[in-house]
């Protein structure tokens, strides 16, 4: 988190309705639009990136509506129970979390629906507990090809600000977006991004809905408002990430993580340890879950014992597998303000750590990963040749 | 808005999954039920107070349920629109918001509905738009003595931090706060007090709720956690507010704001203008509401344009009056991080802006002020004798 | 100290010998210039006022010489310790505190001088300790009355940023500042404005010198880097007191003063008390120094436990008196980050106070600052006239 | 620079007359004390390190007394510089900055010295231009067998806080040191640590001195102030800092800093590259500085390429070569708030730089250093024996 967006927010809050704030309103939400890459409107909520999925749901569809979930990982089943507290039918395509939403899959299944009884598909872009990403266009495409009106709904949390996500271009309904993330802000605030297809369902719904009501919150947000107080402070750090994104460029940030993820993976091989990953089409930019080697019994090492041995050792927190994949696996972050020499410290501190709690594996990690990024950077001069100061 | 409360949440964020989280959650949790003066479980959310509303009546009613509300001000307005938009059928006893909630009038109200139809009743504690507060406890008596099933919830948004709140004592069944008001930090944090009444009707409650369920999120409170990610800088600077609250006491924090408010009318009384509220038992510690003088022909002089002025002048922004009282009312708040000397340069403000405004009024304000702290002090000393230091 | 400042300067420490440490150190040192109203070069020292008032002697002097100082307050004698420390001869012309430099008395003085022996003539134009200011365009023709050779010293230490004070125009020869004071800024950082002759003087100079050295600073200067680590993180502060001393314009800041300072003195008189400065054409728009009534016996009341009353009860700090006041005056600093309605707190503070404490006095200093304050808006409306809203 | 440390100077300055300040004046020169391990007083000043030297110096000389410097590097020249413009007679022993000061060369020196003109023998503890450091103790000794009562000056600007410096014990009469390095502060305070010796020298001390003057300083500091006004908001960070290094432990700060000195050291040797320092028992914990190879005909590839390529491309910005060494090293900082993991991260920035800039050089670095923390750890784990997770 960048020392710079903690200090952006550590000012007095400003009044809510006044010209300075509305001054504020206005950039915000057009930095919103920026990074979602859409013209149409982005609600901003005070509330977690669960809210975001809430607020999604409850404005466009009415108790007892079908929605299609991938089960991709944690989060996508999570959203499912959120969806199934709410009153709505969820029908869950199971998969085993090392591949991302198929699209094939789920045209079939839309094709079955010929009463379209499907009022939404789900889908997580980036799986922040599995390091997968799914194909958002060709979901979009899938339904389309099964000339299906469902909306197609996605979970961009850990996306915004890491991965390039183009919500117009891939004809996203709602997405679904969190600060704490790519944003390299603090939790505390939800973003809907939507269409004029989901703005149109809004208008029929009938889930009951106050706090998460899109319309009341853009009639505000036409002067730059919102209809109650919102987390003016996390606005002031959203609007300071923003700039600090656009500043580097947006292409150029989404570059930067593919590197480092590159990298990683290059690091990762080397040591002789598999990616939770399966399908390299679908590694995740911004997160890698690394699987722990299997002893004799063909048991997975314990993924929770090595990271507690590395924050111990180097006080640094890897990322924990979750509930299907708890102790299996181990994650490796490498989104928000990250450059290549942090990544090095932190694979420098995995590869020491591998040899510290004994797990076996091959050195050579960090020497791959440092080739990895050296390759990088020679792939660029191909282009634009620099010359070397020496030999 | 004090700077130990703003530094308090420029850290970088914990693992909200972590050791050093559970004891900030742990902690935040038993400050939180300090402040509500309560034993029973206090539900923290990230949201804006508005949510803290919704989440009071989500996880308690059913769809359709009846609840009774009073017109105390703009405040209780919006919350009887939010009810509305939730689908509950809201009964209002209209006022002209110069006075708290009459208990007799519920209790007749209440009486009434022999079929017990009312599963609610909402009161606002401290209305900020007017600087009228309400007698809880008073209306808990009412709807005992009704002998009437009806839950009983208050907005406690702007009371908590800053005017004796007693969620036990009153026998209130949920409270609603949010974090901007008394407790002198940035918005994006609600708050839900609850009683094991509250707790029993959100057993059977009907309407949809998954983002505001209480019980996913006290299951996970009991071992400091939440649900879902909490918007853990915001926790940072209600840590610290609680701190500075309890360093000085809860009991010096609301005597402090009394004095503060007394001082505040004795200048609008010296001024020879009159305070919204009419009855003197209701006045609000918090923010005191003042009605501009009428012109020959009855009408009041423009309060805002008298705002406008000291804004630009003294670069003081003054409460606007709302809806109802629009341009009839400014309103001086003197809660929060507020003491003796600033209550003077505020009312100083004031009283040279009626001068430069052209304000009917006399001068005076703040000799008067001066000399009610005066006797404040030594009605103290008649209790703790002090030498003066001379004569 | 305003926040802006405070936080400006908790940045990490930059390369002092890089590229952006150069841009810092030019613009910091223009900036030094047009705060002393001068197009000669201006030294900063990582030092206290107190290591510039060295600084300016020990570059221009040689052992012995003899340099005139004027005894306007506490400051003015410790500046004549220091040069007697420092191998100087010091003439000294008493006085009892309560008018500036009389250039009569100085001119007189030097013409008595015809072997020209001093070297240095030394004023203190704002003498914090008294609260009353000297005539430095008047001390500078009296030398020229007198033609005499000697350099004219000035401590400008509480006047830089504060009060108007002209290098150039009024022909001073080294000026002395510090940052802790108009420059709202923490102690740390020391000043010396030159002149020509000044320079040339310090060719010659035989007082042994190298931290002090204005030679090598001067050189390093020439491209914005300094010949020893200089004090940047101070340098950042000072870099932002600047800039908010700029924006509100050098000439507002200087009536800004002395309308508070005004004001000040309105109350004073109202309450019946003496300023300790004499001659009103003196009066320090910076600081004003009250005189403690006197008892039947003709003793002073003590200002220290009158300060210490206010400071327990009000927590609020005034100044204490030094060495030969000691005990007989509190002053009122009205410099730096400083407003009407701050203004109005502290002197309720003190009208609050002196009652409190049992003193002798009139009430009614606070409304009478006030009015004085609705005059000079009054005064500037007679060239401006601005509709007033009402009346 | 630790962001706790910046966060600690950045609040408003309290009055340097008052008890609140006097609990901060007792408390950090007590842990001046802690840090230099020594029972004599420690003077700090509102200076930067080279106030310091001249500080030592002055309080301790008389004009044109006789003082030995040793050669370390260019610190130690520096010094020399500002000795002479003191006015003192300075005899330097030159040498070529690839090893710290010969004790047994100074003992020749002093013994030669019959007259017992030298009043004053000069050594740089940890020169940071060359990651040299000296033995003082030896140095000591040396003056002790040559009979010789010279006073011992000790820089040790770069060793408090990173390297064990024990003044006492070491017998050094006066240390001189600063906040910039070790301490992890920014610059702005200098330190002068005493004994019994230099206080009795000081009195007889003829050159002139006001602001470094021990005597009155020391008075004031027993009652916990300054004379003058200190530099408050950097005495905050100081304590900061001297809290984070006592709650570490000064033996385990010490400890760290070896550990990471051994392992950039190994790196160093793994890319085939050799160390400026030539003797083995010198290194410095603090830096490290490193000869870039040579060409084919025997010239050094120029550094200052290597670290523009390297500040350009990983925005990592390594010490430049001084002076005598000017383009022929860089310099490898592992000093204060640094740990394992920056330490890779560093070293494979650099890695990778030199193989981005065409320096000959051979792979392997980060993997040693790597081996060299391991080692480190089953060093310390055959004392105390950690199981292993795994294997």
């Amino acid at each position: 988190m960048p020392d710079r967006v903690l200090r952006a927010m550590d000012f007095p809050t400003i009044d809510h309705r006044g010209p300075e704030f509305q001054r504020l309103g206005k950039k915000v939400l057009a930095d919103a639009q920026k990074l979602f890459q859409t013209k149409s409107p982005v609600v901003i909520y005070p509330s977690s990136g669960t809210g975001g999925w809430e607020a999604a749901l409850v404005n466009t569809l009415s108790p007892g509506d079908h929605v299609l979930m991938y089960e991709t990982g944690h989060f996508a089943i999570l959203w499912k129970k959120l969806a199934d507290r709410l009153g709505l039918t969820t029908r869950l395509i199971e998969s085993n979390w090392r591949h991302g939403a198929d699209p094939v899959e789920i045209e079939r299944y839309l094709r079955d629906d010929v009463g379209h009884a499907i009022k939404g598909v789900c889908v997580v872009h980036n799986e922040t507990s599995t390091g997968v990403t799914s194909d958002v266009a060709a979901v979009r495409r899938a339904i389309d090809a099964a000339k299906h009106p469902a909306l197609l709904f996605v979970d961009a949390v850990s996306s915004i600000g890491a991965l390039d996500y183009r919500h117009d271009e891939w004809g996203v309904d709602v997405a679904v977006a969190g600060s704490q993330k790519g944003l390299m802000m603090p939790p505390g605030l939800a973003f809907n991004a939507l269409s004029a297809k989901a703005l149109s369902a809004s208008r029929s719904a009938k889930l009951p809905r106050s706090y998460w009501h899109w319309q009341e919150i853009l009639e505000a947000n036409v002067n730059g408002f919102w209809p109650y107080t919102p987390a003016t402070n996390l606005l002031y750090g959203f609007s300071e990430a923003c700039d600090m994104l656009f500043e580097e460029g947006l292409s150029k940030v989404f570059a930067r993580h593919q590197r480092l993820a590159k990298a990683t993976r290059a690091a990762v091989s080397a040591w002789g340890l598999e990616m939770l990953c399966q399908n390299p089409s679908q590694y995740s930019g911004a997160v890698t879950a690394v699987l722990m080697p299997k002893n004799e019994r063909g048991e997975s090492l314990n993924a929770d014992q090595l990271r507690a041995q590395i924050l111990e050792r180097f006080n640094m927190s890897l990322g924990q597998g979750l509930s299907k994949v708890s102790g299996q696996v181990f994650r490796i972050g490498h989104l928000g303000d990250f450059n290549d020499l942090s990544l090095m410290g932190t694979l420098a501190g995995i590869e020491m750590g591998l040899e510290l709690a004994g797990v076996p594996f091959r050195r050579g990690g960090v020497a791959a990963a440092m080739a990895s990024l050296i390759q990088a950077d020679s792939d660029i001069e191909d282009e634009r040749p620099l010359a070397q100061a020496f030999g």
